[in-house]
């Protein structure tokens, strides 16, 4: 059965506890779990890491090669300092769509740019927690 | 009953004809098609205006004052350089969602910067002309 | 009879509707019809045009060669972004006098460019609506 | 018989009127009827649009498709700032030759930079009214 | 007996006799007179300052608090260089009016930066010596 | 009874043995002694950790909600490029005193660039090892 | 017995009555009168200068020159703008600490430009008042 | 006889020989032959240079004073590094047309910059070796 | 016996197995097994560490002080976005050599930045894994 | 009989005792008496003044006017700040000649811009102490 | 039998004589005659070419054509500054190393850039005069 | 008997014919006679070359070593272009004053950096010919 992997990245524990009225009251795991509802009722897998750990996020990214056939990543601040992450991703060979939940563009500095998107299958910002279920959506629609 | 407002900017007319392998086969009318069908079934109604002309665009969105509650909208390549289209979005005080089927982000010069980006509710790009289905679904959840 | 023409961009046939805490709540119809007050009573004529249309105030400064003596215009986003609104300008030899009401040399990125400034014979910034005044004053003050 | 489409952007409607010492006492039509001689000279037929409206322009382009064989386009001001002209002749796919009358590139800031030249068929500035000549006689050259 | 106070920075004591070409023949002086007739014809002391010496310029501003209930102000090259003259004029809570009697909009390099104009009330540039009127007129009507 | 977190980020665990002539002779372990002793005196706790991996110093931060009411934090490195530190340190909400031993500000590139401070309670830079102690000093006040 | 000189740049002046929600209530002389007790229980003179004058700060710092073991300054907007500022610290010689009440670090443009700090012993930012005793004490550890 | 002075820069003695699909198959040679034959219709005599060498170069437009009444130059990569070359031809002040047979303005860096254009008589780039013949045809028409 | 300190970044354990047509199929173990023989050809010891986690390579350089003679590191993408691993290389003192198997220098943005090469001994870059070979033979070059 | 102006800024006072191996032993006052004696020599007055306060070189080229025909001054950092002098100097119109003692030129960040060098008749940098005597030769050939 | 091409760019020749502590003592004529036989062990021919002549390396580049494999160059000051040597390599062909003896991009301003290194098969820098040996090496492989 | 090398670089053959009323009527021939009778008169030998090649400039400059103990040279256009011309003066270790008889420091773009500035003893610009007089003395002054 084709598999989907779910990836977040640093702080991302924190959702639905830190900064509510910016980033929503929703937990993480809550999210997960719809997304897990969802995948199945599409007829696949769906596996989730969060980590703070860039080492451990490369990691799985390297033992996903062959397992998965698409991944959501909503990579946090990694997005915009991180080029080793998108070595692994571009490495393994898996479309990717990245998600931010605020409107990262909006920022200024070192924000406002992108470090994984150029080779993204698709970028969706600012549409909250929701953008998780369009890019899953996304990804299923790979398998017809 | 509420009302989103579906606009496409400079050159979408060619949508489908245009540079098939970029912007894929799909056709505009099509794929407003869809997306009415959508909108109905959530018991919205959607009006669309495709345009090549800038007064023909501010025009529109000046009108929907009072009469729509959500905006999707494709600007092309008013997103990269007309700061009026932003002063009218943000004028009219309606949420919107922008929507590039391309992944523009990956493009360097002018074609990085996106104007109206910083005032949106939402950006999606690269998703394909699927954007426009996101975009409409975070739309609709508007009204909730 | 000398004859001054009064030209207002895109987004200002909002004026007193679109954010009144920033730009006011006196209508564009409102200034006009004072400016032409001022204006008879100075003894000159008054032509007025606000456009959404790039296309019609080109023509519009096109037609004014020989007829008029002095524009006063508020160019709106256009001045940040329409060289082509320059060039009109300057081909047709006519003294103009730049209004924008809000203090725009207080904003970022962009808006901080005002491309029509250099060739204008004046620039008003952050008077409100009494900056049209200010520089319909001085442009009557050209017939002298 | 194949055909040429020659077009020309705002204020390019004041050739000849405007700042003569700048840009020469031949006016539009002049430069028209005498490139109309040349294209049937060779047997070819030859449109011509001349437009203050970048929605007139990017719709006669569009309607260029399968009816010409190249473009000669003078985009005067909008060459240094319309994304949508580029994107709008990158489409239809038809080989386009860029003239200005002037020499542009002597110019600085937002002058300096010819947004359509990067896919232009080939690009001529500074020589006078007699570029869209050669552009032409360029052009021409396609149908050998 | 409400007030109005009027500064004039470094070289401006040359009015009139510096560059007539450039900045006018009317002095400084001429221009006080002027402009002092005006605001006691409108009820209000007028006061005025023209100093080389950045110094007393700040205190001057110190010692307005309380006195004063705006300043016109000519800040010469200073607008352009002291964030110790942003400084005062926003501690002192003071609303202000910048006055630049030639278009300094229309020069390059650290001339183009205008350091008080964020936090102006209103900025008039390019208008001879009657921006000093303008300005004024401003000023008294914020005791309307 | 309150507590402080002392955070101490990558290479500084070689405090007094790396380039002593640039650092100093004390030892991190030296340094920490004398501020538990000036915490305590205060009547205060003082935890510290001093890691070379980012996972570990943005789980600890996490871990700090609600136990810490004060953090003083020499990111080394890290305060130059780590953004998901940024994010951590303001979703914990926690106020931070950011110490850095040498005078950063004085070099060039990306060294000139402290990510932490526009968000810290307050930065000290260049007062050697006493920095800790200053910055330990205002956060003990935050008490009061 | 050795000296300390306090200099307080433009502005400084205004402390505790300009701007108290950001910069505290406390009045300049306040804090000298604090800090002259400080020096004095550490057996030291305190001399103190606060002016509106870059003249008169240049000239008490030439006049340092032998007298003085340790200079603190908060060189206000001066810290931006005035190398001339820089060349009397470096020519004198005297170690010096440079002292923002707020963390100007946070502000953009040429605030976020120190021009001191480079050849500064220690620079401290955003403690508010405080700052002045922090950089007082490490001025005395000088003498030890 | 009036005459024409033809210089070719570095490395387009290649021409025809190196990277034909980007250069074309004809050389360099083939070119002047055709040069020389339209100049000798035109009644004028043609000279050419090609040379790797700057020194060679100076010198043949040095001694072109006087002699020559025009000037066609391709300088290859020197047209974007070689001030002396600008020099040199404003000094004589002989008009000079610059060809680039590729188009050079679609590249970036180094190469998006024409130290020579600024002074020309006429750039053209990108239309093929049919430039050279079109700058020609202008610099024969100088005698008329 | 003298020993070398050979480091592989992130990704590199996919060597010969990612992108192959860019990195080559041989394997990282393959290098090192290559690299093995030949310090010990030279009478070296030779330890490696691949990594994905920048803790683990910092502390490995921590402890190699008084350890190794010199390092050799291919640092991958933290090259370019690492400082914190500059300070680790430079804090122990040991000379290394940097390896980039494909050339980085070909790439714009921030890889066209390396933060390890200016406080390098070497630096290579293109050679593919050969690079490796001839940075060992530098670096046994040292011990003569 | 004609005159000469000689001006000094910022810190020159402090010449021949602040950092000797950098600008030399020689005294302002020493200097200022041989350039009398030249002065004199060649029949001419020479006047001096050395002033940290920019008001006083202010009011001191202003008062120039008609009274000297060359002006010699080094600004010192104010070259690097001051538009007023700037101002000043170009509004009485007397020809200058700017000299720096030691090579600015090779400085980087804001000292290596002139921004009296402009507008004045000669810049001599570098050249030590001996740079106001060729700037006081210059100067005294204008009366020839 | 197959051949080489060794090319020194300009100041080269005083390699063992200008500022050996950077450069060492090592002559050029002492590398050439090491590279020889190193050439020649392994069966290949070698020849070099030591200019200050632009025109004479391009040249030699040029007649290269054919007759060799492989280039090895050190352009020197070139490598930052000539276009026209990145032209004339790229049009012959031939895979070439870079070499600079000196860590040149431990350098600022242009030397941190260089032109030739895009598109060079490999680059080698600040590994002394051995790093021809390893190009040489990289060379010679080229042929298995 | 000790001597001096005067350098000219490209087009300075031209002084005195080309744009006289920018470089003045003086030609090269006279200034070199006047600088050695100058050169003579203070018992030392001068040199002079003028070259349009940098090749020759390089080697005359290498050759210089040990034979002359200062060089006054005039770079023209290679003073913003040839970093190999610096490398040149620094390997030889010369001193040598900088001369440009314009003052190219009021010009802008490339024109505006002085690539041999850094290293030189002096610069002089804008002193017209005499420019060379005083470099001379200078360069003379070297001897005592």
């Amino acid at each position: 059965m084709a598999s989907i992997l779910l990836l977040n990245g640093p702080n991302l524990n924190l959702l639905g506890i830190r900064e509510p009225e910016l980033y929503g009251a929703e937990t993480l795991a809550a999210i997960v779990d719809r997304l897990l509802v969802r995948a199945q009722a599409a007829g696949r897998e769906l596996e989730h890491l969060q980590t703070n750990s860039e080492a451990e996020l490369l990691d799985r990214i390297h033992g996903a090669r062959g397992g998965f056939e698409a991944i959501v990543i909503n990579p946090g601040a990694w997005g915009h300092t991180s080029l080793a992450l998108v070595d692994a991703l571009v490495a393994v060979g898996i479309p990717y769509f990245e998600v931010h939940i605020t409107n990262v563009l909006a920022r200024g500095g070192r924000r406002a740019e992108l470090l994984l998107a150029p080779a993204a299958a698709g970028v969706i910002v600012g549409f909250g927690t929701r953008g998780y279920d369009f890019a899953l959506a996304a990804a299923l629609k790979l398998f017809d």
